[in-house]
């Protein structure tokens, strides 16, 4: 267990793979604050709920969101069944591995292929696709198991903030029940503490045995001024830290730090071309631009991947 | 901490106001088999997830479930505004205080009050209503406070459960926003772990603060065939043991008992009017009709007030 240095200096074993530097001492100034009995800023063990963003900020997210490249595999795996598939420019694009013919069928083309991909069969069923894809997919950068492309300095935040008694929670536009399938293994957060977009999903008696069927409608999509909302109706209580990538995640870091008492917000900027990805103002969905310019205005910390971590994923060297 | 007795005999510690008979024992059984390391029908601690109902299962919901007393409370008290309801006949009824001319007004007029008293402020207010309202109001039968009026027994099964390594969450048909605001005082179970219905709410800044105003309309009615729904995008795992009482319950207990492994579901089957209350198959929305019948054929555990529990309330006389 680690526990943070009673000086409010980091400990070197807490956070290995940050750099020192106001980021790194920023988070550990924080859990110092509140988390050591007798701070005036101290939060009770039950209040410590920080909740982290997961595409971008947890683990990587280009060149496409992972969830939508195992949509893209399984629009090709389910292809014979679905001839009709390489007429519709939405399905057509992702055939031909075309991004920006995807991109150009807007939100619609991507709902297309998300419900044809991701509806239609039980909880079970789908849970079993993405278990199976999750172990032998490969990126297509880094040719790496999309499960080890986790961001070690956040796996070590993570461990830093349960060692020191706050609960974490995943709080993502992804779909709840494709990170339930790997979120407990690969972050140590258990399926309940998850909070993600969802269709609706129907009960159904199949064979006497009862199931339930995802059905081709959204339920609720957990992004942007939703994901406040998403906090609220899943955690019910205002989260004291939050940690996030993009624009999409601006509004759970104003929420987050609009409450009383001690608060903290991250940002990770996307600023490493040679270990992981450059990206920021121009990333269209995974944008990050607000961010950028009223984050630090507002006390949040920016973290520069270049200079903050001195390993990305965990197979680099440290 | 509580543990299970090695020999599968109920520990006499474990649940004192149980009656020794055939309902605890299922009880002691279940959790011997599944907690017990070694034993055929152990399941690891991450899957012993418990889900319990909340309305005439872990707390009285006679003469009429309390959140809807709670309802008629703020009719009253938000009348000097709305002088307009006197002509309404839901309100006018909750006025009345004539609960089948309430009835009379069919689900239209329940959700008409409904949202009227839960819809219209921020999250934080309605709070604040429900934190005053519950350490004042009274029980018009026992005239104590409601929170005063939770089931021993079903205390007693929460930290059994819970010693043995259970995660123990409320599937209710109530909101989950109010139930938030007292269930970890009551039944240590914490707000991540409530599932309940709930209303839209939407963000908002307010005075440069940002807000979730509550709207007046549904997002989630965690009832019936919706249980299921409720716990598998919320928990996202399927419990293996269920606690419930009404038909309302019927497909959360049906859901759970039908995955694999050792599964356990209980009906508290209200049949004491002389020291709580007495009802099943003519209840309106809190009917045991179905699970009467069908229950004890499917294996579940059907518990009589009157002969399996020795204390109904905490204040009984043990």
């Amino acid at each position: 267990m680690t526990t943070p240095a009673p000086n409010g200096n980091p400990s070197a074993s807490a956070l290995p793979s940050w750099s020192d530097g106001a980021a790194k001492q920023s988070i550990v100034d924080f859990v110092n604050k509140v988390a050591t009995a007798g701070s005036p800023e101290f939060v009770p063990a039950a209040d410590r709920i920080a909740v982290f963003d997961n595409d971008g900020t947890l683990w990587a997210e280009q060149p496409f969101p992972f969830q939508g490249l195992f949509a893209f595999d399984r629009v090709r795996a389910l292809l014979p069944e679905h001839p009709e598939w390489k007429e519709k420019p939405a399905f057509k694009a992702v055939l031909e591995n075309d991004m920006k013919a995807l991109a150009a069928t807007g939100m619609a083309g991507l709902v297309e292929v998300a419900m044809a991909t991701h509806a239609g069969m039980t909880t079970e069923e789908f849970e079993g696709f993405v278990k199976d894809w999750i172990v032998t997919a490969r990126h297509p950068k880094f040719q790496r198991l999309f499960t080890e492309l986790v961001y070690q300095p956040m796996l070590e935040v993570l461990d830093f903030l349960r060692a020191n008694g706050f609960k974490t929670f995943i709080v993502s536009g992804g779909g709840v029940e494709f990170l339930r399938t790997f979120s407990e293994t690969i972050y140590g957060i258990p399926p309940d503490q998850i909070v993600g977009s969802s269709i609706v999903t129907k009960y159904e008696i199949r064979d006497g045995r009862p199931v339930l069927v995802r059905q081709p409608v959204l339920n609720f999509y957990d992004d942007n001024e939703d994901k406040p909302v998403g906090i609220n109706v899943f955690i019910g209580r205002r989260a004291i830290a939050a940690f996030g990538n993009s624009d999409g995640d601006f509004a759970m870091l104003e929420w987050v730090t609009g409450g009383t008492g001690a608060r903290f917000a991250l940002i990770v900027h996307h600023d490493d071309a040679a270990r992981e990805f450059a990206y920021d103002r121009k990333a269209g969905l995974a944008k990050l631009d607000r961010g950028l310019d009223e984050g630090p205005k507002r006390g949040w910390t920016l973290v520069s991947v270049k200079n903050d971590w001195k390993r990305v994923f965990p197979f680099d060297a440290g």
